[in-house]
């Protein structure tokens, strides 16, 4: 479906060429390769040579894109969170009014548990003891703490000028957070069900509308 | 004064013979090395060679002692959270009734922002990838999750069989957890002590006692 939606928009487009197309598929598809291995194998584990023969892409063509590893996971991260960050959006339209706070949690718990989630913590952890990393891994985790922060008060429908809003917003994506580390070593959905369910029922009460 | 009362315990001990004694103290030096390496160089830079190196044993002893890298760090992680935990409880004796779910969360605080969490952490996500030590860290994780878990129930003066204290609790730990990644970035100490306020309004509002 998307396929053939962009199909579409190349055969009508006279600005966006066929290169254009080919070598924007071509950054996805490394994108995309490296974030699978580092969910896969880890930060140590994730080399450029891995990621383009994952992606099918010439390592020449690979370092055109992407220089360095560093370039690579950064881009990566990035780009597979902006577009994550757009499915939660769309999921979010789905959601009832009633019971609305308990499904906001799930689907933002979808986000600290999904793969982007996973490849994030590879740099962060990364980060903590690679000057060079942190330089880069920093404002990107500040800049998409904040995007989730303003993303969480609108499909909470809370100002968070008001009582103890901001605090109780950063607390609950803080326990998210916390929930998708303890997620990434077993599966522990009935417990983080649980959890949400109590949460839930404490946010309805504190936040002020 | 902890080295003058341990030099006491010896002198007039039958029991505890000097050989078994500097054992024991090669034993801790080894583990105290094993968390300080984890926390400055990170998983794959903790080695073995290193660990020796940091605590002045020979390659001979640390190896009698701890035959391989995973014993070591699995063997590190585990004494020095039990050491931690100690700590946490002589904390505790010198908190004030008036405003104490406050204090505790700065003493849960402080534990998840600790050296031994950091070293924890770097196990935690090294095991994601790696079947071996997932298997070592899984067991070890959830002991000590559990013996957190009860140690704040304590802390907090709650019992968990009471409303939704059990999963109040655990999403507190959870919340904690996430805040100790952040911290593992920069030091957000500002924003951590502003989120724990608002925080321990909602658990003495929500905690049944």
């Amino acid at each position: 479906m998307l396929m053939a939606h962009a199909g579409r928009v190349t055969a009508s487009s006279t600005v966006r060429t066929p290169q254009g197309e080919r070598s924007r598929a071509m950054r996805h598809r490394l994108m995309e390769a490296t974030v699978e291995s580092l969910v896969e194998l880890g930060w140590s584990g994730t080399t450029t040579t891995v990621v383009s023969q994952r992606a099918g892409v010439s390592r020449g063509a690979q370092l055109h894109h992407f220089p360095s590893k560093l370039d690579l996971v950064v881009a990566a991260v990035e780009f597979l969170s902006e577009r994550r960050r757009d499915d939660l959006t769309a999921d979010l339209a789905e959601q009832p009014e009633q019971g609305r706070t308990r499904a906001v949690l799930d689907v933002l718990a979808d986000h600290f548990t999904s793969p982007v989630f996973f490849a994030a913590l590879e740099l962060w952890v990364a980060a903590r003891t690679d000057d060079e990393l942190r330089a880069a891994v920093g404002p990107l985790e500040r800049r998409i703490g904040r995007e989730t922060h303003a993303h969480a008060l609108q499909l909470l429908g809370v100002d968070e000028s008001r009582g103890r809003n901001r605090q109780l917003v950063q607390a609950t994506l803080d326990m998210l957070r916390g929930l998708g580390l303890a997620a990434s070593l077993s599966d522990d959905r009935a417990r983080r069900d649980s959890i949400l369910d109590a949460w839930a029922l404490s946010l309805d009460h504190d936040l002020e509308k």
